[in-house]
């Protein structure tokens, strides 16, 4: 049976803004099977790589969802690291336009000649996009609402084929091409000409998976639609309930605003994060976000949530 | 009797071009007297401060060797929790001249509009030239030996006034004049118009004391007329003595380097820094070090070296 296991995120900082002692800025890293994807990438942010052991050789696609620097800022570091490391293959960059030229400039001025080949895809605003696709899992932007152009990124496990029933295998001995086509939905045909209808002999393949990441946004219907029926979704918390008016003025979200979110776009479960150097406690958001959505938790750095 | 204490470093950062478990990227804090001085900012160093409790409002002034991006990827980001924390007094960079274009830009990509006055003061590669002064220390910068343009800093403290024998303030009782004048060298009239020679009265102040910062360069003769008989001096050692040749061609030193450069200087103590994360075992740097000149230590980080 094929399963969706090895789907998680593993959170390197959620501290909004500014770092403080035990709170690195934003930064986390999606893995699917084998692919490592990393989403945001503040300063430090190599730092917690290290401290994790998370196997960032692996990283091949950087997703940076806006151009504030505690999102950014530790971009142009990992950068000359895999350099200097000796890196080869391709890094692809997601992000807003202007980055290509501030990391481009950047590597001029420290007189850095890439051994590898960095690729710019500049994100579009103002639409739902497939931006990456592998085997397994597609990734896409859609626009979030902040004070400077931001995206959220969906990734999500395609849909997988059917499953063939043990037994049915045990006694018919199929060929490969037989199982192939089974797992299309194809129905089998014995060697005495007797047919076996396709729903007689598998069983449908786990739905497929998905996490949402969006930090940073104030609260806003339009993304409902980007994000319905996810699996799990990270949504920044950057103030609690007694901060509403401010939360909305600075196009953040209170803890409540995301279990909102989380509650009408159908997701499974809510993780918060992007958390305001000021909330000392954080269980207050927790309980806050809980009478709203019940399936929340609060990120911790260093964690590896389960996609589930 | 005025002493020079309180006068330090700490170090953030050791390591070279990449960071290590154990080991950040280039940073130190001179310390004299109230007065905290930065000196480079590799990425993380605004975390750095944190952990080791350093009172970094206190900073106003930032020295910037060299435009390697080990040496200051992390300013963008302490320029930023600066204003993001509210500061206003003006924040002083010293540094290359690319530097105010580099920073400048990062901070018109990111929207932010400073609440503070940030000035930027070029260094000038050909010369040895007082940057900073106060009334307690000077700072000057002169040239390294590197790939690129790079510049070693020298804090040195002022010479101090004459120390007035407590046994003559007793039996005298002088006014804040006749004190003033006294330290200035003067000697002193009793009421009887008798004359008490200066020498008699006084003792000489402690010599000023000083610290030189040398990292990234080669080792070279012509640097040794700036630093000579400085009290402390931090010296690069990227390399061990068995990668004599390498350390050339790159401009770097190794440990007997750093060794030689702080015998021929006549300098009283030697910091080793700025290692490789090749080198796991720096024991054996210290003891190619101690060859040459016995007062040598490893720096560490997170550890206040006094001044002495």
């Amino acid at each position: 049976m094929e399963t969706y296991s090895n789907f998680s995120v593993t959170i390197l900082g959620n501290s909004a803004a500014i770092p403080t002692k035990n709170s690195h800025l934003s930064s986390q890293v999606v893995a699917n099977h084998n692919n490592y994807f990393l989403v945001d990438c503040g300063e430090g942010t190599q730092l917690q790589l290290i401290r994790y052991k998370i196997k960032y050789h692996k990283i091949d696609n950087i997703f940076i969802s806006h151009l504030h620097g505690d999102h950014f800022f530790g971009l142009i570091g990992l950068i000359s690291t895999y350099h200097l490391l000796g890196r080869e293959k391709q890094l692809n960059i997601y992000g807003p336009p202007a980055l290509k030229l501030l990391i481009e400039m950047q590597l001029k001025v420290v007189q850095t000649n890439l051994k590898y080949e960095l690729l710019f895809h500049e994100l579009d605003n103002d639409n739902y996009n497939q931006i990456y696709e592998n085997r397994d899992i597609c990734v896409y932007s859609f626009p979030l609402v902040h004070r400077v152009p931001t995206w959220g990124f969906k990734f999500e496990q395609k849909q997988k084929k059917l499953n063939i029933k043990k037994s049915f295998v045990k006694l018919f001995n199929p060929s490969i091409e037989e199982i192939l086509n089974i797992k299309n939905g194809e129905n089998f045909v014995c060697k005495d000409g007797a047919i076996i209808p396709n729903n007689e002999i598998t069983t449908p393949p786990q739905q497929p998976l998905s996490y949402a990441y969006c930090s940073d946004t104030r609260y806003d219907e339009s993304i409902m639609k980007y994000i319905t029926d996810v699996s799990v979704l990270y949504h920044e918390a950057t103030f609690d309930n007694s901060m509403q008016d401010k939360a909305h003025e600075k196009f953040h979200s209170t803890a409540s605003d995301a279990a909102n979110m989380a509650k009408n776009a159908n997701a499974t479960s809510l993780i918060l994060g992007h958390f305001s150097a000021r909330n000392k406690e954080l269980k207050s958001l927790l309980a806050e976000a809980c009478v709203i959505f019940k399936n929340t938790i609060i990120s911790q750095e260093g964690i590896e949530y389960l996609i589930s």
